[in-house]
């Protein structure tokens, strides 16, 4: 594909466990490199073996703080563990802040743990083409633990959910009424509960409410897996066991109930889609500046056609109708 | 298209100012119902009038009683106001909570204003497709400010700004610092900021710290719009007039400068496009539940082929390849 990367050999090392290769092929995802696809059919035969870990909460919670905590606690453990914080994008500047990483300095050199900022841009379907392409990778480059951090209120928690085995949800005390929690769509898409800064006035309380209100949902749910509630302060440690013990039992269940492939192909599913749908959106984007899709939208504005017969003439143009 | 709907008959009396018909109009958006197209077609021409304002903010900023502010005040400078409420989407109920809606029932028996609630879902390139189309049946229908309503954290925030003429920013003190603020992307959004509940401790430092972030941002920003910070305490109505002064003094700056022209082109281009996208999405499903993408995604998960390989086969099975 392209004349200046050895694709084969980025991979070979890669599986080998060179950090430098890993974030080598992780940059052609965020580049979307002509070379991609041809390093994704060559790491599909040794994916499907990392446990994926979502973990969103709105800003404010602790995530940097708690995702630092359990990384510690699995390499106690002897897992390798990759860590993907996703930003929110920009669509201006197209960039992703760093800033609260640098606190994670402690784990980059430990050739164990991988961690990596993504802009979260590239969204089509309600899912990032990124994020899951990045996870391909850390998993067949023999991670154990693959943590995908977002924050999460609105629709990005709703991606994670699609994007992790175990999505692991916190929240702080004093983070506004049921309601509230309720209309960020975070009861719905957490397999694990997280209520961070125990510490705080009001813990309990919320401890009360969540596990009040999971109650409520667990009759439409899928059955099965209890949705437990954890208590922690990930800043000195405390529950950090809890968390992990939480998430092992989540996988123990997802694998003996068969949900674990089942919530896989349907990613699986909603990947390609993705692709498939960047792929056409790429082409319609040939068709503007200056083109068709230009001309189109001016006539949408000034009333002289519609958003629709606009897209069906769109279509047209790309040989899609 | 449908039996049962006569679509040039709905139009005409949503335009005569029949809020059941606009109702009705709306749900044929929400249900992406088949006589959608032809609805949206004899709407064209009548569109482009209303100033689209989006309000954007974290759970717990005062959104919905801002909202209720502003439609007071609107109304007593005699426009019609039309309110759409997005909902965070749920993948698993689909629904809208409702519930602090009903503090606006005082609007509610007023025809001069509509207030509706929306589902996120539909979610393709970024843009919820339904969004737009149901500002256009309210720009048609005569309402002169339609207010869209979100919960601004992640992406629907660069989503909001997509759909709207004048996006509205609304904070609370408190709210963490000004990497927290950066993060969620709220900087790069907002055409007016708003820090309510400006009666609460630090009201005044958030209100600097703001000011200062959008001065260091302003520089790449194109030229012409300072963008202003606002003061207000939307439950007691103070700084409720200022916000509204913004909001014209924006309106006139966008139609001075050609942006709104700009603006309008850059969505009609993004709604087409999500058009076409979701068409084309649909025709990607009907070859799922037990089809060509259901075989994919479980070679994916065996690890047979990958993402990409499997999006190529998908577009040869639409026709698109």
């Amino acid at each position: 594909m392209s004349r200046s990367i050895d694709v084969p050999v980025l991979v070979e090392e890669a599986r080998a466990g060179t950090t430098r290769a890993v974030g080598r092929l992780i940059s052609l995802v965020d580049d979307q490199h002509p070379a991609l696809p041809e390093a994704m059919a060559l790491l599909a035969p040794h994916t499907g073996r990392a446990h994926v870990i979502g973990l969103t909460g709105a800003p404010g919670v602790g995530k940097s703080t708690t995702t630092d905590a359990l990384v510690r606690a699995l390499r106690e453990q002897g897992a390798r563990v990759g860590v993907l914080a996703i930003d929110p994008s920009s669509p201006f500047s197209g960039g992703a802040l760093l800033g609260d990483r640098i606190r994670m300095s402690a784990s980059a050199s430990d050739p164990g743990v991988y961690i990596r900022s993504l802009a979260s841009r590239g969204h089509l379907g309600g899912l990032s083409v990124s994020t899951p392409q990045a996870i391909r990778v850390l998993d067949a480059s023999g991670f154990d633990v693959v943590l995908v951090e977002t924050v999460g209120v609105g629709q990005s928690e709703v991606e994670i959910a699609g994007a992790a085995d175990t999505t692991l949800v916190l929240l702080a005390p004093g983070m506004g009424d049921g309601i509230q929690a309720a209309k960020a769509g975070i009861l719905e898409v957490g397999d694990v509960f997280v209520v961070n800064k125990a510490d705080r006035e009001g813990a309990d309380a919320t401890v009360r409410d969540l596990r009040h209100m999971i109650q409520l949902g667990e009759g439409t749910r899928p059955g099965g897996w209890r949705r437990p509630v954890v208590k922690a302060s990930a800043t000195d440690g405390t529950g950090v066991g809890d968390i992990v013990t939480a998430i092992g039992d989540h996988l123990s269940w997802l694998a003996a109930s068969g949900t674990l492939r089942q919530r896989r192909t349907g990613r699986a599913r909603a990947e390609i889609t993705a692709l498939a749908l960047a792929r056409l959106q790429a082409r319609m984007g040939d068709l503007g500046s200056g083109g068709t899709l230009d001309g189109l939208a001016e006539r949408v504005v000034d009333g002289a056609t519609d958003p629709h017969a606009a897209a069906d003439e769109l279509l047209v143009g790309l040989g899609a109708d």
